[in-house]
């Protein structure tokens, strides 16, 4: 099988289907947003089913050299049938991290790894194995790749294998990409890990990681590379459980050990939604403001005009070329300042759409914890104090 | 437990939170859209979990009349647990039916449905007891309605139960009802049913609606009615399944006798999904050539304004006001075009993603269908041909 989450138009997927064809007959493309999803997934084995989830929040629009917008970044989910196993495959691709030190994006990443999360822990209770593969855009131990791993019990096929060929620390963003600013890469030692796999097996089926590789900069014998990312490649090995038994909704949902570090986690995440809602909802009233000042301005402009024409009569003549100039621009502030109070409106309803949801599984996390006392000393909470 | 589609502030969520707290103590509140979504939910039980799936489509912003884009209609999930029993409880709002004639919003509200669908089945399958409410803005005979049935395998409280007390028919949106424009219900015979209650249980419990009620236009000794819509109320009884066994997906998922008749009605939905998007595609064509048009203009108004200034020099005044007022004219021409033109592709993305996954389902469910050949001769296929 075979994951994409950089395939930006349909005419790259089709040449790439056609390529591919022979060794993987089966596929499909996730369209969404603008020009993306950017997603695909080629597989030997037939895909009975398909399921799409666009994510809430997903930077700005206006941010057009960021262009993530545009992509309408998303989780695709496929369903296959491997040897009578109900295998779920999901790829994904997160929002970029264009400054690591003053990262804007954070809460939207964030949200985006919870959604993630969540649409892996609910659309997976029926499957046998789950293998997720995509463009996290975050380091290993950052919040949402954290989050991620401890909320869904998803393991990483670098930490998991012994038997791993690539580039060091596994790192799949590096300076020898030819595509890669090396610049940027110098503070983390010339690469970053921000691509993964992630897997869990069930109660049915025992998954292993037997090998992980990554690609090594340029394609061998030629000066470029396929992807400005290093591509993962990852063997598994499905063992049936012999000791199978009735599943349940709980076993799947399980923590064995690390309640209370996800506990921790979620509250943590939690505290960045929150720092992401004062940003959001303080643009909105900045927002607010400037159109109010634009509509004011349109309101006197207007008294001005009206004063020579109905109480003066046409002595004083009006600058026509600047009261047009001045009115179309008053109407511009008024658009702009408008769709911009929408999509921060929007914004904010999803962030604290997110926060509603983490403060519910905290509590049904923290109730479970009462049940097993032996983590309750290590739980921590975080109280954020909000000042605008 | 009590769903809510229409709570269209958090204010009337927390008034309502205040009303409902001694019977029902717990209760989500979904955010979404820029005043929506409009989903509540109030339960005796307490809540574990909650996830929102935004639909990819509703409406359009432009139509601020019909206002649904601005609700940004959703289905929210609820994880309950009674008795030991995990219970999945959905609750949504389709787009509404401004005109059953030319009805422009048909492929958006088959999309929903669709994704509403899509989003029950792969979420579902860890659950004793799924229940479904919401209102749909679909007849009961309406292509997205038998989609929904059929395909979740999910049963209508109203054609179940054995006791119903109501308005005739079941319906929901009657004349009677104060804030109801009753000439257009006139067609139906003064009422129609469009709000559902909807259930299935699982291999580990049996689910019957004991009963279900209406109310009957206004609150008793008031003139005014609680909402546009009458409420429904179903009484379930949950019977544990003796012959328990082994859950898989394809259990969860099988359609026992209606294999042929769903296969014909994803085509039939797919065929609308196809008309859906030759018209969006035509839109954005339309929209396309007027924003090129609009360049034309302000390119050629910048051309004629650079003659006498380059050309001629200032001996022929150019009238100042005109120009600036075209040239605003085709800036503003340009600005919605664009914004039109961005809009339009992600409508086409999300009507060529939903026809792809039900072009995906079909493979899968006439494979199935192969297996079982008593009910192949009643499959029709469609062909549409779409000239533009």
């Amino acid at each position: 099988m075979c994951f994409w989450s950089q395939v930006w138009c349909e005419a790259d997927f089709l040449f790439l289907k056609e390529k591919l064809g022979s060794v993987y007959p089966h596929s499909h493309y996730f369209k969404s947003g603008f020009i993306g999803s950017g997603l695909a997934v080629f597989s030997r084995h037939r895909i009975h089913d398909a399921f799409l989830y666009r994510y809430s929040l997903n930077g700005y629009p206006y941010m057009v050299q960021h262009g993530d917008w545009f992509g309408g970044k998303a989780v695709g989910k496929i369903v296959l049938g491997i040897t009578g196993l109900t295998v779920h495959v999901f790829v994904t691709h997160l929002h970029a991290e264009y400054c690591r030190e003053r990262d804007s994006y954070l809460p939207h990443r964030v949200v985006q790894a919870w959604e993630l999360l969540q649409f892996i822990r609910h659309t997976s209770a029926g499957a046998d194995v789950v293998i997720m593969g995509g463009d996290l855009n975050m380091h290993p131990d950052d919040l949402g790749t954290r989050l991620l791993r401890s909320y869904t019990g998803l393991k990483d096929c670098f930490t998991e294998t012994d038997s791993f060929d690539g580039c060091e620390g596994g790192n799949t963003h590096i300076s020898e990409n030819p595509f890669t600013n090396s610049d940027e890469l110098v503070p983390f030692g010339g690469g970053v890990r921000i691509d993964y796999i992630l897997f869990k097996g069930s109660e049915q089926v025992d998954v292993s990681c037997e090998s992980l590789s990554t690609t090594k900069g340029p394609v061998p014998g030629h000066p470029f590379s396929y992807s400005d990312h290093e591509a993962l490649t990852a063997e598994f090995l499905f063992t049936p459980n012999k000791k199978k038994h009735q599943r349940s909704e709980r076993e799947v949902d399980c923590f064995p050990d690390n309640l209370p570090d996800l506990v921790n986690t979620v509250n943590e995440a939690r505290t960045e939604v929150k720092v992401g809602l004062h940003c959001a909802e303080h643009m909105r009233h900045t927002t607010a403001r400037t159109g109010i000042m634009g509509l004011v301005l349109l309101v006197l402009e207007l008294a001005i005009a009206a004063v020579p024409i109905f109480a003066l009569g046409d002595d004083q003549p009006f600058p026509k070329a600047s009261f047009y100039l001045l009115g179309a621009l008053c109407f511009a502030i008024l658009l702009f300042t408008s769709l911009l109070y929408i999509f921060y409106s929007m914004e904010v309803k999803s962030l604290q759409g997110a926060e509603d949801q983490m403060r519910l599984a905290l509590g049904s996390l923290q109730e479970r914890l009462k049940e097993s006392p032996k983590g309750l000393s290590s739980v921590h909470s975080e109280t954020v104090q909000l000042k605008s």
